[in-house]
């Protein structure tokens, strides 16, 4: 598949700072939940998951309706863009390489919009909301450089989009793990845009990347119900359906996990920036960093290291790499390993 | 999504005699796989499924890259039907309800061919064959029927499909728990025709329905590519893969599976029978029946044994209904039952 600039399956891997995952882990009831929810892999998975949705609702507060589950997030958007059959994609870059990804198989006319001033949405983008236009991917916090999108920004955009007929694809991925997201999300704005899907998952705000389970909210059902014969009749596992209701007893715990990944962040940056690396300002649990030595990805690797290198990224080139934020030992360890790689001849 | 007559999440069942999986249950090993596998669950799954493929391409003696892996058989089905977009798809039935749900987002014409004697695979599909088809689906050992197809007549099939250009997606779900499968899988051959995808699952042969995992077996591995290209990029969970690993270590044990249910099946068809039904001649794990009580669906889930309500089948029609072979006591518990009903007034 694509190139995700090596994995832990085909290298030596001690401490991975390649995936954006809560630096905390698997939670102690969500580890207990899958191992419970093994007694039923001999049953067909509901097809409705109806527990997880019910549950779901009532967490976001919106319309059970609305919801859509995916083996993944990745899964909801394969969907979603076969069902949307895009001729015309804006796809503001960097960004996941993912969406190029989906959008492979109906191979729409992509134009790439670079961000600016280190790496935001402007009002440049609105310019580029022509009517010909079909489908927008606006990833907040973004992916791999961790800053928001301004809220009055997002708005402004949505309304044009909605104006223009252009369905938008908002991944809100990271969202629960990064800065104020009661400020930043658009959930409880749903029902404003008919033309907004949102994106999120339990891989990453509960470390669950092995489960497979995403979702999207969006208020127009019958779009909805349409992306949803696109879809396998039995894409959620038993476990997934299981893990995801116990994890969404315990979304209190996301607050203070982004209260750490806040602090270790501004930390890191700052440890980072004094090694020699430049850092883009991030609201995300991660950093997308600029190195000197364009060879970090090679040398930290050496040391059993894995980071995500970034050059394969459209609008980013060598030197660019992106971390996770982990726990404080292994972000002393990461810094450690990056002053000796600089300082390196 | 498409209605299956029911399910354990919407009704109170005690005996499930609507699914086809291996009677004997999960196998000791592939639980503790499972219960294992959870501490990875912090990691993104392997998408290449290194471990489970080399496995596979040795216990099928088969090249690696002739194996496709999805969440499921059903996933595997819907990617390769938008990798083919065919427009004319031939379809024996009655069969599985999921090819038509695979088929709907390219909407092709199907022309429905109704099998005959007793739902066989005749001659008469061959005149079926023309140039304008571009896809056939068969089912071997057939759903809901359980029976095979003539494994000469088959290779004439697959042979003339070659001729025309005729992708032919064979299912072979339920094989490893039907008669004398080495003489009626297509495996050993697959090199001989380009234009097959064999479609195999673990759900079955393990009774994991839960965890999701399937596969294809493609000598075109062109194709194969082209397929893998529609799925998303991560469609296996740790979980799935693991268990995957530890249920081909215990592939000797299907062969016991499979005399026990040959015994069951041979019984529960008479005691059937003797009570008023009839029964198809069935190769593999179920059986079709025909009752002359056009309510016995309801009145057995009255007694919380849930069966296959067959009437909605394509070729079927009202008192059709399919059961599985279960463990003896589960199918004495069905027999009684079944005698309680048909002798009520």
């Amino acid at each position: 598949m694509m190139s995700h600039g090596g994995d832990r399956y085909r290298n030596k891997v001690r401490l991975d700072f390649s995936v954006n995952t809560n630096p905390a882990g698997v939670l102690e009831s969500v580890r207990q939940s899958l191992i419970n929810s093994i007694s039923k892999a001999e049953h067909y998975p509901d097809q409705e998951a109806s527990a997880l949705r019910k549950d779901l609702a009532e967490a976001l507060q919106v319309r059970e309706d609305m919801l859509l589950f995916g083996n993944g997030a990745s899964e909801i958007l394969t969907a979603a863009v076969r069902a949307a059959k895009p001729k015309n994609v804006l796809l503001p870059v960097p960004s996941f390489s993912g969406y190029q990804w989906a959008l492979r198989p109906e191979a729409p006319k992509i134009r790439y919009v670079e961000m600016e001033d280190d790496f935001q949405i402007t009002q440049k983008l609105i310019g580029e909301l022509t009517e010909e236009m079909d489908m927008l991917f606006l990833t907040n916090p973004n992916n791999p450089t961790g800053r928001y999108i301004r809220h009055d920004l997002l708005e402004e955009i949505l309304d044009i989009c909605r104006e223009k007929k252009i369905l938008v694809i908002l991944d809100e991925c990271f969202m629960e793990l990064s800065d104020d997201p009661e400020h930043n999300t658009c959930v409880p704005q749903i029902s404003r845009w008919q033309n907004l899907i949102i994106l999120r998952a339990f891989t990453k705000s509960f470390a669950i990347p092995g489960v497979r389970l995403g979702y999207m909210i969006c208020a127009d059902t019958a779009l909805n119900e349409k992306i949803r014969q696109m879809l396998p009749e039995w894409n959620l596992s038993v476990m997934a359906q299981d893990a995801g209701v116990a994890a969404l007893k315990e979304i209190g715990t996301l607050k203070e996990a982004r209260a750490q990944i806040i602090k270790d962040r501004t930390y890191l940056k700052e440890q980072l920036e004094e090694a020699g690396l430049q850092c883009t300002p991030s609201n995300a649990g991660f950093l997308l960093l600029k190195s000197p030595r364009e060879d970090l990805y090679e040398k930290l690797l050496e040391k059993e290291i894995l980071i995500r290198d970034c050059s394969d990224y459209q609008g980013l080139s060598k030197g660019y790499y992106r971390v996770a934020v982990r726990p404080k030992e292994e972000n002393e360890e990461l810094i450690r390993a990056v002053r000796d790689v600089i300082k390196e001849k």
